[in-house]
């Protein structure tokens, strides 16, 4: 499977709206939690279904409820039936493979962009999908498997005398985006460290290991960019909104947020650039290395060729050959060889080959 | 022929709105079908000549006329004062060289763009020129040859339920493109599947027929970008029109497109990048083998060089060489010999060339 | 002299308006035609001077007064005095440097672009530089010498039938323009055949010839890009003129040049990165073809290396060496060197060298 | 630590505002001084407390508080509350990972941005966080330690009838602002003399230290770029601020940053394509340098190889070999081999290979 | 000293508007020149102090008042006083490393931007700065040494008859600036001409001194984009401009540098990449002579090996070699080998080696 596409077979063709589950299931039972509070009041639980929720209430509480698990189209059909979303935006929830978006709504606003994380021994990069609708009194989010980055949030929710208890989903809605694009520094950080330490390593020891790995991060960071790099424009249009559903008082943060993913895009640039640095210094030590065994052999091979003659001359079977009668005619070649070895090693270094 | 260009001469200087066909015919006949429905009511057949169309009706039925094959001038004609086209349309929609566009006429909009095709064993990209006209109650499409990507659109019409047998002539304009948008999506991902699985190969086993390879998925990217990255100004302009012929409704499914096309020009660009990435590598990895191989067969031939020498010596024939003579003389030379060879393994080993 | 830059050194300095000729003087007398046309009517001659283009009229016919030959300084100021051209103007029209570009004065419309033409075996792109002043009543064009691209226009003029005979001055700029860029693309279009064949040969058969053709082209690519370019910029404000000398019926002729001068500026965009793919490609395949030489010839080299030793081996004179006096030692020997042969061409077989 | 990044685990989920010193603690102590001027009256000492700093006046004189040290979250803290700051600007003072940008208050202007120093071998950049708080009577500055780009500010301060001494914060801000930019120049100034002498050096001795040295300042500018880029759009917003807390006279000097910092962008672009350029002519000097050296030896090896090949002949032990017993064998043969040498040498040079 | 950059270490830190010459003092003396005229009258000489210039006028004469050398501080300082200029501007004219700008003040317009000149024998380009303050009555002009482009001008003002001499200083202004500006183009179209040389050379001759010149021409472009590029924005100001200062007539003569300067970037760029090309095909050069030769060498060593060993075989004392006493052994040996160098010349004349 192409990992840079999802599967769109899948999906070709069908009516818009049509909700379908594309990408890879990664649990069993969708999971719902919901957290509903105020300054003064708290509710934190999973629950079992949809219902349990209760009606769509017109009191100040902020309540967000979150769904872990987007393969169960039923339920995603019916949190869009209590919450009166649009058929397109359900479909955009469960094709994991869209590219980050912002979309206004009259009374939501719908978000969908990816959480990056790193597996284990930082070889790998891979994304959920995470997308939320804010309205004024529920943040709904989605994503495709328990586990996130949201539980500082969460923790910051439990305090009593957290600022984020005093203010609504709009504030909510921040926090968890803040999270996001500080997880994606992280991410790409993480990527840094090593690909700042294989700068020296390349020229040190260019083994063939360490070119699969420039290859490998190659991949991962464009992964991370094409991640990344949509979200420019949500922020940037999160940024001008002009819209009753957030409150003037969180415009502030929203564009704190900016700046956050200005470091994201242009730390996952120099990354980039520093590996296609990395790959052809890589492919210079590599050559440099074998240039220099193949200079050596040369060499060596080369002061033999004539002390190898020599010998050559004076094995020859002619009847003739005066040379050979002298009495010290051989200490004499032996001689002459260690002048040749001499004189072409003082050659050699004379015109700085060794 | 270039096949990044179609021929110009057939073209050159002609009157614009000359109806000349510009491409390779790839049918006989042409295939008139005309589909027209409303939720009631269907009329889905294959109709013999344009006067089967019938009226240019005032009832609200959708209608939805497909001609099959485009180097019919005369037919071509026809339709055009049947619907009362503009000659300069009529001369686009026979040029099979167009660049993808989009025109707002005072009652007509009219675009044309590719469809892309990929041959079986995924070595090929072909594109159909597909033109439409959207008319308030007809759409009229053309295509050069029979088959397309619209079948899921003509089952979705079938059916008595669907949403779109509710809907005017722009739904189904936006249905056709979303076809064909998910359609080049799906023919990126087929080429992707393959070129990330080179990205192993290439390290493993760089033989001359994946350098081939490569070459021919750089051209076939770059032949699927210039039929996809026009599409972006099509659907800009689409989703930004201010005109009568589209209702509010469809709206939110034109913006929907956006994100589509956004994909397929993102995922076009990675994989060019990836496989100028895979070039380079590919370069690099034959070079790596062939140095180690001559790197082996150095060294080899280094060893043999001293002891060839002292065998040589061994074979001259001066009259006064007292190793000669020596009793085990053979047999302490063939000792000097293995202490040579020993030495310059061990010397080869320590400066980690073997 | 600089190809891609005309001699400023007769220029510079010179007082603005200046009529000086720079460039090549590429005919004897220059040469002058008037085609004055309407619906009815037709005149259409070559004239001997300035006088016979008659008084300006005030009559309704169309006419088209074309100059070919720009040495002629005070032919072009006659020219410009009877027509009341700026001098700011003339002088652009007799620098065969200038930059391609539009300017729209109070009731002229000034373009200056480049007709382009390919030499015979296709090696070479030169330039004809194509000035056109619009004026409601006269369409004037310069050019370098006669010979252009025009002669299909002349041949609709002559047809009394032809559409272009009840149009105005403004339709006859469209369709030279037309011309222009249709010829723009077939210029492509026959480089481009022979680029997209060289992507083959360049594998198989990557001779030196191929390496001077590819840099020709791309030389030739450039200056058709140095062309073709600045002319989006003329097709752009031609477009959004708010002008009365175009009348508005010839408004979307015009918008459609717009698509042609695209595909013109992609085509040769593509062409340019082909060739600089081949560019890199021949590398590739030059230093395969020799690596493929070379380590065939390094494995036979080695193969007779210790066979060699061997033989000088037992070409040495020692006194006691038993294996000489063996019966079989010389088959015995030979037996050897054939089980080295064939265990060193097993052990290259089986790391895959040969 | 990956040095492109701060750490970013220390903030992660973190309250937005929350006070925490990202980065690495530079000195013990913050250090605090108030510089405190009119045109008549001096104040300049280093205070221990904030309250030191004595009410916030409604006098005209211009305050410049300076803190060196940001690691003391409660000192910040107690400076906004004196000052009455944001808590999203004291997170940001304290955050020393954040990327340069401006932005407007109320009635603060908040500025925050790299100082660039060299070290004294001029082998590594590094930076310094300053954040500006300009308020109509106090500017506020935040620095990492101790030492600064600002003395010559200082020095103007101290002087009774500097210009700086009857203008505003306005005008001090625009002073600090244009030492940092020109202390940007004078850092890409000693990087690029450097740089521009590199350039011989890889022509005529193109040692690996030298590679080092280049991948070295790669890294460096790449890390001033980094800094000194996103300044360009401060200095742009600064240049169009409508803002009551910037004088109008001080207007001209603001825009005069403008052509510094383009100054800066400029010559750090122009030095990365520089040293891009000194790394492939390295690779090519390496290589040719190489090319020259076994060039030499092969045609010295190839010499001997027909003459070593004779010897080998006249050594073989036929019985019946007639030269060996003629008189002049020996001699003739040793002239033979003379005219071998002399004919190669011959033909190499008529191929112009020596 | 950086070449792409002044020595900031002279100004960093300084008082804005101070008078510090920052540049290479290229004269002793300043000189000063004052060119007054209108259609009667002309008044052209050298003056030696400041105070000749006369009373600002209110005469309708233009005035040019040229001063060559910046070095004296003094001087400046007195014409800014003279003239009313603000310091800023007077700073900018003493700072020769000035980005090229445009500066508009209520009744001045300040332009610095540099000229450029090629040494004699065309391998290194120097710039000088040219700033020019227009005023209604005045032109005050400062280079940096006596010897400009201007001459062509200043001869145009001493006919009486010149159109320049009815016309105000923003015609003035204009006429120098057209004079840079061709300047840049001839300086190109020098650089040009041996670029375009090159591309024949590299191919048939590519020697070092080749690469070190297209080096140097790398440099040299640079530099000329470094000072060319900028003054786009100023041409582009300038024609925009809404000044009572610039005469609606001298309005289109100002459009006209555009495509002047359009013309220097384009080239500029054109020859850039050229020269990038030239590089690498340099590099290919090289590498495929050498392989040539090392070709050549390798086949001729290759043909020897198996004759040197059939020689070792022979040379070989074992006591029963029936071979070496059949009568014709070595004549037949010999035939063998005559053989084997033929049999192997058909293999690589089969495998097209050679």
């Amino acid at each position: 499977m192409a990992r840079f596409l999802k599967n769109f077979d899948q999906k070709a063709g069908k009516s818009p709206g049509s909700l379908i589950f594309i990408g890879q299931q990664r649990m069993d039972e969708p999971r719902l939690r919901i957290i509903d509070y105020d300054s003064q009041t708290l509710r934190k639980e999973f629950i079992k279904t949809i219902d349990e929720v209760g009606p769509i209430k017109e009191t100040n509480t902020t309540s967000w409820f979150n769904i872990d698990g987007l393969h169960d189209s039923e339920l995603v059909k019916r949190v869009g039936e209590k919450f009166d979303l649009p058929s397109l935006m359900l479909e955009d929830i469960q094709d994991t493979g869209q590219r980050p978006k912002i979309e206004e709504y009259q009374d939501h606003l719908f978000i969908t962009m990816k959480m990056l994380f790193l597996n284990e021994d930082q070889t790998e990069v891979w994304s959920e999908q995470l997308s939320a609708i804010l309205t004024p009194n529920y943040l709904i989010t989605f994503q495709e498997r328990p586990g996130d980055v949201f539980e500082p949030v969460r923790n910051r929710i439990t305090k009593p005398s957290g600022k984020i208890r005093t203010r609504g989903t709009d504030y909510l809605l921040y926090a968890l985006l803040d999270c996001v694009l500080e997880n994606y520094l992280k991410v790409i950080e993480k990527m840094g460290e090593r690909i700042e330490d294989m700068e020296e390593e390349v020229l040190e020891n260019p083994v063939p290991e360490l070119l699969e790995e420039i290859n490998l991060y190659r991949r991962e960071i464009a992964y991370v960019r094409k991640a990344v790099r949509p979200v420019r424009e949500i922020i940037s249009k999160l940024k001008n909104l002009d819209s009753e559903i957030i409150n003037p008082e969180t415009m502030p943060y929203l564009r704190d947020l900016s700046s956050l993913e200005e470091q994201a895009v242009d730390s996952a640039e120099i990354y980039k650039e520093m590996l296609a640095d990395l790959f052809s210094t890589y492919n210079m030590a590599i050559g440099s290395k074998l240039n220099e065994i193949m200079k050596f052999l040369t060499i060596f091979a080369t002061i033999f060729i004539p002390l190898t003659f020599l010998a050559g001359i004076y094995g020859m079977n002619f009847e003739s050959m005066p040379e050979l009668h002298y009495k010290y005619g051989y200490h004499v070649l032996l001689g002459v060889m260690a002048v040749v070895v001499v004189g072409m090693l003082f050659y050699f270094k004379k015109r700085k080959w060794i």
